[in-house]
């Protein structure tokens, strides 16, 4: 079947879905409908079945989604069926704390932070919750080397076009980045700006 | 003029265009196109009019926005033009690099964190980028003294719905939360998870 391309907005609800599933006891429940899967994120049920319906997996009506099967799909959807090499960019506090609740928290995600990255001689060498810091000079081997194919960005924002070009050209396909700049990345690279900053101005609204 | 509500998303851009307008030089710039900030912020001017529609604030037809005008708007729909106080449960690696960056990045935000909240009895009273760690089982009475509308959950996933439930008694509107466990707030408070895991995972997608 063809796919309809799904927009961002559907790809970044699908690792919350992947989520709910995999705290599910499937002996208790082999079965999750759109229903419950959609209390559980906080969106509706037609919401849920839409955005599943975009990669051809559809629920059995009146009965929903066989749990072991979904999280199956989701993980293969998103490509987290197999190891994905993932660097960051920026050793100072917000890299290290990135890190360190990564490691923290990553159980059994296949994404693994193989490298750190950082411009201050002190910390290259070191290890930060056993990932090892390179000097930035070094960004192109490393990428190449290591198969880097995610880089997150955690420095203060200089040179951010420079790097990231760097590493576009050594093959990361998408940046999580939290350096407060305007980036520009060509078609066919995804990147993703997170900025405490800007979250904390948008929840003003909501005071 | 009665006001549609703005969906979410919408007011999650309203940050990024009020900070193309705070770095324009208004001497050279007193027109912004929402072309302009279409280009900037990486949308379509469609979308920059349909945007700011919400809140009644057009542009002149051909010419564009009043790049001041446009600013003090913003500032005003995001209640930007007041002090906001900050609260940060957590303060451990995570909660230590937020508080940093956004004391460094803030420049003239009217964003402030009060107050750290940890359980650690040994960070109770230390300062963190001269911000005071209190207990938590202070929380309640900080959030009351100090007018807390706004909190930062930086803590492991323990209790976290208990510590939500405190803080909303106690008048917080609004909370970012990086603590990953599903989470409830009632009608009328906004509650955003920013999920580095989550994110991650999305991202693989791309790559």
């Amino acid at each position: 079947m063809a796919q309809r391309k799904a927009p961002d907005v559907v790809i970044r609800r699908l690792p919350l879905y992947l989520r709910v599933l995999e705290v599910q006891d499937t002996n208790e429940s082999p079965i999750i409908s759109s229903e419950q899967l959609a209390k559980i994120i906080g969106t509706s049920s037609g919401q849920v079945r839409k955005d599943l319906s975009y990669f051809g997996v559809f629920g059995k009506q009146g009965v929903g989604y066989q749990t072991t099967l979904l999280s199956t799909e989701l993980r293969r959807i998103l490509k987290l069926n197999q190891e994905i090499r993932v660097g960051l960019i920026g050793a100072g506090n917000l890299g290290a704390a990135l890190v360190r609740y990564h490691q923290k928290n990553r159980a059994h995600q296949p994404l693994e932070i193989v490298a750190l990255f950082d411009i201050d001689e002190k910390k290259v060498g070191r290890k930060i919750a056993d990932v090892e810091v390179f000097h930035t000079d070094k960004l192109a081997n490393a990428i190449h080397e290591m198969e880097i194919k995610m880089m997150i960005l955690a420095f203060p924002a200089e040179n951010v076009q420079h790097i990231i070009d760097i590493c576009i050209e050594n093959g990361v396909k998408s940046f999580l980045n939290f350096v407060p700049a305007s980036v520009k990345v060509p078609e066919g690279v995804k990147l993703r700006t997170s900025d405490v900053t800007l979250e904390l101005q948008g929840l003003a609204y909501y005071t």
